[in-house]
């Protein structure tokens, strides 16, 4: 049986003017830095710290690799819910995928890689353990 | 024997300090950004009019998949080479390779993926003859 | 005796990653964007339907000025409240004054100023009933 | 008799497809973008190590303040030129004046000011050494 998803890996996002281009239709490349604004909302919502992620001295988690497809165009106005649903890979790195939802439709999807290096050396290592607890509460068993 | 690329698929930029994170480190989706105001450029040099790429009432040239993968960081004021290769999928969509080089390293890869189709059905259709004429030269054969 | 603006003049926002530069500290020129979001965002809570005001081919709303203050430096993760105030100035164009709070503190503040124009002619003519509406019920009696 | 700026205050811009709205006309905010990507071209072009301003651990430059006017709109394709005035306004703090020109008119103008502080105590202090020797050579005399 389908459960909804907690609240947390639910993020809404309207669709800004500057956002669109000439026809109307969402740039592409704004999808990917919604993507990122949802995961960082997602974060704050469980109750994550800011800074143990971002500003973190101790650990650094960049973007490896992103995707993203666009199945149904995106215009300006248009209501939009982000659905979070993340995958540890390995205990230094995890990856979240993104489905846009307008409606009840899936009109695109994002995804995300992300790795856990320490910020000087930028050898891997294992992740924050804030980010650990939120990714298992996240990752659908 | 290896050859150099056209100048019309070699587009410099200097990382600016809006585009990077408190760690220095460019923020991911502004590569996509860069990759596609390299596909611009590409076409401006190559002669193609934009007029009849993005705002053409007959064509339009949704981005339907894009991706890229982050190698090493990029830092503000890093002087990067965007390297653009095309490929042909079917005779109404392209997708656009892009090696990011900084010195004579590559940093990061990017790709964008191409569909032409009617602004008004939104069915697919070959592609304009101008892109197809770029398309074509900037091809590697 | 002041009273509270009601609540589509007080839009809220929390600072993400990608918007602050490498002192961890927000880039200027997202506060002039997240101002636009405001007054999109108010619209929107007023009942005005955004193709009213943005994709109306009878009546165009450019911006002819923008102007910031920045009395103290935004952070990463910081939640900010944008209380809109409106002031007509003629029966063409109107301005827009924001104040950024940061908890009790206006931490930085923006101002548009809005001409209707006639999108195929870009003569100046009277504003759109509903932007017309919003703008009395928001003005400051 | 009026005499060409030199090179380093001169900068070159294509209107990009993500950067206008659905009229085709630019939005608002991009160009402030473009002034400060103005600016730190022209520290470049004139020797200043981006080090030395944009991740000094003696001095910061945030804007204090920013406006802009828009005589015309700017489309997509629009090659614009971005002409810098600069002057002192006492030792700690500057502004930049932008003229955006297409072919040979002024379609919009930018304002930034900018002030000297310590990074840590936010206290203001004298400009950088290079800041004020460029400075010093972009002022009209």
């Amino acid at each position: 049986m389908a459960t909804a998803p907690p609240p947390w890996l639910v993020i809404c996002r309207t669709v800004r003017f500057g956002e669109t281009d000439p026809a109307g239709v969402v740039h592409f490349y704004h999808l990917l830095r919604w993507c990122h604004e949802a995961y960082e909302e997602s974060l704050d919502r469980f109750g994550v710290a800011g800074e143990d992620i971002f500003s973190n001295p101790h650990a650094a988690l960049p973007i490896i690799h992103c995707q993203a497809r666009y199945h149904l165009p995106m215009h300006h106005g248009d209501a939009l819910r982000v659905h979070l649903g993340c995958r540890p890979l390995d205990p230094t790195s995890f990856e979240i995928h993104y489905d846009i939802h307008r409606n009840r439709q899936v009109v695109a999807t994002g995804l995300t890689r992300h790795l856990c290096i320490h910020p000087a050396t930028r050898k891997r290592q294992a992740l924050p353990t804030a980010v650990a607890c939120w990714l298992d509460a996240a990752t659908l068993h």
